[in-house]
């Protein structure tokens, strides 16, 4: 059975001294929040996901959910180690405290979410659909909404789903068909099936909320016709007791290749009653509240599953004798040298250590941003904050569980053979990991959002704001001569992107075919260069400490690595995306 | 439930338009092989794959082998389909007359091949092993070994095996502990345990052959002390018919990620009796008769799984509609447009198509070459074509089957959601392609292979005789203006090629590591610019017979995709090769 033990030491550096939490917490906001709160959090958020959670999901990835009745039952342990989870606080690390919740910063709760999905993705997933959850009940919803459901959310006792998919539609929600109608006391009656819920139906709590997207009676057709509802499982009466049983029904759940822990549901809304939440018709404004925190959720997936990949065929490496190393025996005692003699396995254990340690070093610049975004006293460093995590964010979801998915399959092959049979585990991270490319916005979507949306549409606005920081972090490095050997290339590497940035979109404005034949390369080259430019920050703090810490020394040796052996891709999709677009579309149909 | 239709068309293209079978055909040894036969077998071979092999793969994977008491039990379906197959005369298309075979070429034999994978990879298992065992008896067996076992094994009335890996060895097989001690007979005495012995034990067939490695007493160490032992399951008396129970007993068997109606075995050997297959101590030779067949084998899983893959995305893609196109409504009067409009989506199904049409082309030209070696009356060109086989096989085994696993997860991708669902099939794909990269060799140990013994170990004469063979084509094409747009950008890609090869054997004078840290990048680019170089044998052929059918321009089209967004990789491979092993090999152990 594999094994996982939190990256706490990375972790704080990363928090402490590269990305200056103290400077997080010196905003208002966090006014209560000390400094020497930020250590035993980190170290109680790995007890609980190394001791409680992680135990359970090789068993619950062979027992899986079962269903029976409109009933779904999580594998043995779920419930208690969701109770524990619940009592320990952990469900409202950074929610609110007006509605009951610790009011700690995004940054501490991204590092909360790495270890929960290394430890368990399956379990994770009841958990922070929640928070979605929340964020749009809080952001859109009214008072007595609020106060019936939104402090039983945060604090767990009750969990969220997000109900967009139909069987017909996806990306597509525009042509979904759920029905709303407004009845006499003011709330709805929401009928329609809903497929691929997660966390629809469970054990878990008494009650689940879901936020449902319906169309009301004459919206007008499309993405403009569409709402979001509130509808309980059980409704909730004013003293908080839950009261009748919703027409919210699981008609069945689906076996999947992965997260067999989570229950994935065809939910059956049959004239339940729903409560508005926003304005009518402008529901896909409210479910952007959602769907960019899960995001965030989804992309440390692919982080978290990487790294406890990573922490398996390092040990294996180390610990499995094979072969003599091509300058011959390192063990000459032994009867062969360990794996981790051989170049090409250190090629894929470095390629998992270079992005997860880049991915994770992104992961909290932006709950750094979030963080910002939310709390920062002055307007423009929060519009800013803002404006850099409309790019960051699709980056995140999809180059994260791109590299996830790749450096999980990498962690396997690290196994030969052993790495291909379940009782290892090695396996069950590739499955688990393969979903966060698709939901929450398949990562083809993803491109196209960063390209149309958050690059061509706004001609680059963001996009500067993103290089002008980078750009100004590189000036000062200038100066010192140890980091030349990643300043230049980067600085090469930042010009590449901006030459491919504004060649896109330029060509958008006629040959719109190019935003979409360059959208999956340019999200990977800019989330190459981003990680440069986290390696930078990186090494610019470990440089000078490397003599009293092989800690730091490592960080120099995986940032090389990955300016020597990763970076260069760069160059491949530059030529790739100003290939264009004619060689995809030139094929008829019939030619395929 | 996933379709399959076997691609005849593209098959006989390539057998007859690219690849000149008839000169094939025009060989001594196949003069009672007329060309008229070639299309009806390829007909019939599509005709019993889809339709007695493909149904059972589904409900193979959800039913799985099951073990008890020894017994391996195949699913529902897999015996009848067996007999089928060894009916029809299958199992022995290209084996020699002499021992019973039909005589056929390789490159029907390969055609066959690719269509049993994509649809049944478990399947395919149990027939493709024995063909190795057979082929290391007819070599390397004494004529009384032959008489006994060689017929029936050609037949398909026995399966089987080869058991090489052990518990705590698998690449390297210098470690192996399985001993074998001369008995009074002349036959010897077998004890040890294998692991991952696929068809091992099974209900298909009355008896199995195993091709067991073992060691003999006082045998030298490491990989020169290797025998290899033929040991039946059932002894077989000089009439042929079935003696005792040997002691050769299947000890469980594993859960894996995939190919789960394939058995993959541990197999105690206890006193078994056994009788050496060619000469005490040389194993590691007659293992590489089988091990050679093999790994072709095994890379025709990637191009037959990323074959069937690509053919219900597309079917997905034609079908589903989902959101429209970036240029405005290409099908107004629907709801939505099909995803086939959508470039990203086009970039995912010309990826599968540019890589399994230029796959496909490969495989057919290395069984030219086997047939070639084998059968051609110049000994000069037979010698040729082995050691350009020496350099191709290992291409075909990792890159086929790295491109494969790639190809399936984007079939999977193409699907959305759905991919991820078991019932679609989708996710079969991707979890029976994942074993193809690891096993017979792992893909790593394929790349080692390939730039230490068949490149540097020859100080690149094997390459040469390759690079030569293409350099001649490009120029023979030099006046072919309609060729222009390929000719050139190969004619660059292969001599980046030349030169990355000859860095790399300068290089490995004085660093060996350099050998390994780019082992794996060179097996890519080489892979990458032979599919260029067969890409520009097709549309040589192609672009004179566009005006004449689609077809043909559908080759023009999907090798401009592949010239214009897959081939380029060439140079960022290059980039990554010569940054050298100083990267990969400076971390320390502790620091990882």
């Amino acid at each position: 059975m594999p094994s996982y033990t939190a990256p706490q030491k990375d972790i704080l550096f990363l928090l402490k001294e590269v990305l200056n939490i103290d400077e997080v917490l010196d905003f208002q906001y966090f006014k209560d929040v000390d400094m020497d709160l930020v250590e035993p959090i980190i170290s109680e958020a790995a007890k609980i996901t190394e001791q409680e959670i992680q135990p359970l999901n090789q068993p619950g990835d062979q027992q899986g959910c079962s269903f029976k009745d409109g009933i779904v039952t999580t594998p043995k342990g779920f419930k208690e180690a969701y109770q524990a989870f619940v009592d320990g606080g952990w469900m409202s690390l950074n929610s609110s405290p007006e509605f009951g919740g610790q009011g700690l910063p995004k940054m501490l709760q991204v590092a909360l979410d790495e270890m929960l999905t290394s430890a368990n993705v399956s379990f994770s997933l009841y958990a922070v659909l929640s928070q979605g959850a929340a964020h749009a009940l809080q952001d859109h919803g009214s008072d007595l909404l609020k106060d019936k459901f939104l402090h039983k959310l945060v604090s767990g006792e009750f969990t969220g789903t997000m109900c967009l998919t139909e069987a017909h539609c996806g990306t597509d929600l525009g042509l979904l068909r759920t029905k709303a109608t407004k009845i006499n006391d003011g709330s709805y009656s929401i009928t329609g099936t809903k497929i691929f819920i997660t966390s629809g139906e469970h054990d878990l709590t008494d009650n689940i909320i879901h936020m449902v997207l319906a169309r009301l009676p004459d919206a007008p057709k499309g993405v403009k016709g569409i709402s979001m509802f509130l509808v309980p499982k059980f409704l909730v009466h004013d003293d908080g007791s839950l009261g009748e049983r919703n027409g919210v029904y699981c008609g069945s759940i689906e076996h999947k290749m992965g997260i067999k822990a989570s229950s994935t549901c065809v939910m059956n809304f049959d004239n339940a009653k729903g409560y508005l939440i926003g304005e009518a018709n402008k529901g896909m404004q409210t479910m952007f509240s959602m769907m960019n925190i899960e995001r965030i959720n989804i992309g440390l997936e692919g982080l978290g599953l990487s790294e406890v990949s990573y922490q398996n065929a390092l040990a294996y490496a180390k610990d499995r004798l094979q072969s003599r190393s091509l300058t011959g025996a390192k063990y000459p005692d032994k009867q062969a040298d360990p794996l981790l003699v051989h170049p090409d396995v250190r090629r894929m254990l470095l390629t998992m250590k270079a992005y997860n340690e880049g991915n994770r070093a992104l992961a909290l610049f932006a709950a750094r941003l979030v963080d910002t975004s939310k709390h920062h006293p002055d307007a423009k460093q929060r519009e800013l904050a803002d404006n850099l995590m409309a790019i960051i964010t699709p980056v995140i979801k999809a180059f994260f569980t791109d590299t996830g998915f790749e450096c999980t399959n990498l962690g396997l092959q690290v196994f030969g053979g052993h790495g291909y049979i379940s009782e290892w585990g090695m396996e069950q991270f590739v499955r688990d990991a393969r979903i966060a490319q698709i939901y929450e916005g398949a990562n083809g979507i993803q491109a196209l959002d960063l390209v149309k949306r958050k690059l061509v549409m706004n001609e680059g606005v963001f996009l500067n704001q993103l290089t002008e920081i980078m750009s100004a972090f590189i000036t000062a490095c200038h100066d010192k001569t140890e980091l030349n050997e990643f300043v230049a290339p980067l600085e090469s590497y930042l010009k590449t992107l901006v030459d491919v940035s504004y060649w896109i979109i330029n060509q958008a404005q006629t040959h719109p075919n190019v935003v979409g034949s360059s959208a999956t390369d340019y999200l990977k080259l800019l989330g190459l260069v981003i990680l440069g430019f986290m390696w930078l920050k990186i090494v610019a703090v470990a440089s000078k400490k490397q003599e009293q810490d092989n800690f730091y020394k490592g960080k120099i040796l995986t940032a090389r690595f990955y300016f020597k052996k990763l970076l260069p891709e760069v160059n491949t999709l530059k030529e790739k995306i100003m290939a264009g677009a004619d060689s995809l579309m030139d094929m008829d149909e019939d030619l395929f």
